[in-house]
């Protein structure tokens, strides 16, 4: 089977470049290029990071293509979570940032020209707000139905978020966008806190990813400061490998439990960027928003154990 | 021990009505008053049926006394659930109302009273939108402390609402009301949709309740277009008895599994009447809406067979 073309949507971030660099690592996926946004760091550096990433991994071949600045809906200033990953987003390892440039054009643009030339075979990998998916299905009407797949971290349906009781970052971020991309896309697949907070790579395990493959060392290294974060907000001596688990949706989906049916987010008020879900056990009388979502798939269980493994596996080979 | 002494704040209604002749069954619980809601049916034939309850178990003794006609924020027109209830409340039974009248005074004003003249000793079971309620704790500033407990029917965290897939009936009915409610009440417990909905009565212990005790075939009658609402919107041949399960709570909260956490609702947008709780499991980063909300505990987990056992028992006395 040829590779996946695989775009990721990234704001790196401790946990997206455990998912780029396993992505890297990865035979069943050729990376097509990256789009950058804000989240875990402000855009500009999410591109700079990105580039340094692909230097990493030897592969300068790969396209980043900078996105969005703001939400679709703007705001004077949007959440960046530096105290999760650190001011530079690699946990204040401060490592040298690669040279290079960004391709030129936007994020929007990308993934509609790479969806235009390869119609039904791009996947795109959206781990951080959805503005970049958002804005592209603004820029071709038709782009819902040449994408292969959209696989989102994104969401809390059952739990809580992590922004606050309501809320996920990356929907937090930009719910307009999440509401564009859940209403349109006929074979959207998300990956919630629902299951990510399932998957927890121990201190242990990332301790001992020292010295192991290309990237062994620098993963480790760059955890340490998300880990604490982890230990001061959760209590627990682990990371959630968030963005790594939605990867994994990408390569392996039977590593996940997915139930459909459509997704709305909240965007207003105390719960904004609360996403709930018709779960298509009742026939409701008069009309909801719901009515006529397409049916996104939700990733509400999740072979954890096999999941960190697997995660671990592909970053140090 | 001396018997609770019970307010049902209530809306019958096909399941209040199992409630409240369920209550009337019970030695546990000495009830006070009722008092009437929108919901089921409008106030004024909530007022009704509640005075003809009382009068079908021989307890004309009892006050009820008229509630709120609107919601807090007000509505040109709130919804009334006639298609689950039949229009008169009874399934459309049409029976025989009894005559009598409303005690004096507004339900809001009878909490308030009946809480100072037993500090300590009033529990409101309330089973309908959250108004009466909200109105007595505006009335009376001190009245959170007064009460021993508030049990109320509402809310859905876990799973999808019955209004929509975001929000249950009587949360929705009045959504700044509950928020009133579950943000100033330091004793308030929660029995939604989360336990209702594994609370089903089925069609055949319907039917079989006819000729037992002095109310079973009156219950029987009421319930058949009750099924015939759930036959239609849930494809089962059984009921949930929500307000029934709630009634249970009071009695023997042992019955459930109660987690605890502040609890906000969704006011306004497609979500309205959303609740959501703090689950208490992360130290959040900046503030949020939750923070600082007193502990309300929800039901989470249900012995639904022995729940349904209960009340089927205590409705057929």
């Amino acid at each position: 089977m040829a590779p996946i073309k695989l775009i990721i949507d990234t704001d790196p971030g401790v946990d997206d470049s455990m998912a780029i660099l396993a992505a890297f690592n990865s035979p069943e996926v050729e990376v097509i290029g990256l789009t950058s946004m804000y989240g875990n760091v402000p855009t500009r550096m999410a591109t700079r990071n990105a580039i340094t990433l692909c230097h990493l991994a030897g592969r300068q071949d790969v396209p980043v293509v900078e996105g969005a600045h703001k939400s679709l809906r703007g705001a004077a200033k949007e959440r960046i979570a530096d105290f999760v990953h650190g001011t530079d987003g690699f946990g204040n390892t401060a490592p040298q940032l690669a040279a290079g440039d960004p391709a030129p054009g936007s994020a929007a643009e990308f993934i509609v020209r790479m969806a235009s030339q390869h119609p039904g075979e791009v996947v795109v990998l959206a781990l951080a707000a959805l503005t970049n998916v958002a804005l592209a299905l603004h820029l071709d009407p038709c782009l819902a139905e040449k994408l292969a797949r959209v696989v989102v971290l994104g969401g809390a349906f059952y739990c809580n978020g992590n922004v606050n009781p309501a809320a996920e970052a990356n929907v937090f971020g930009d719910p307009e966008a999440a509401n564009v991309v859940f209403s349109r896309l006929p074979n959207c697949w998300l990956v919630g806190l629902d299951v990510t907070h399932k998957c927890c790579m121990s201190a242990g395990a990332i301790e001992g990813m020292a010295g192991r493959g290309r990237h062994g060392t620098f993963l480790r290294d760059i955890t340490q400061f998300y880990l604490g974060y982890h230990r001061q907000a959760y209590k627990m001596e682990a990371v959630y490998v968030h963005d790594a688990a939605a990867f994994a949706a990408v390569v392996d989906p039977g590593l996940f439990e997915w139930q459909q049916g459509g997704v709305l987010v909240v965007t207003e008020g105390p719960a904004k960027g609360r996403t709930i879900r018709d779960e298509g056990k009742k026939e409701w009388v008069g009309s909801n928003d719901w009515q006529g979502l397409p049916p996104v798939q939700v990733a509400l269980g999740v072979d954890s154990q096999r999941l960190v493994a697997w995660v671990l596996e592909r970053m140090t080979r």
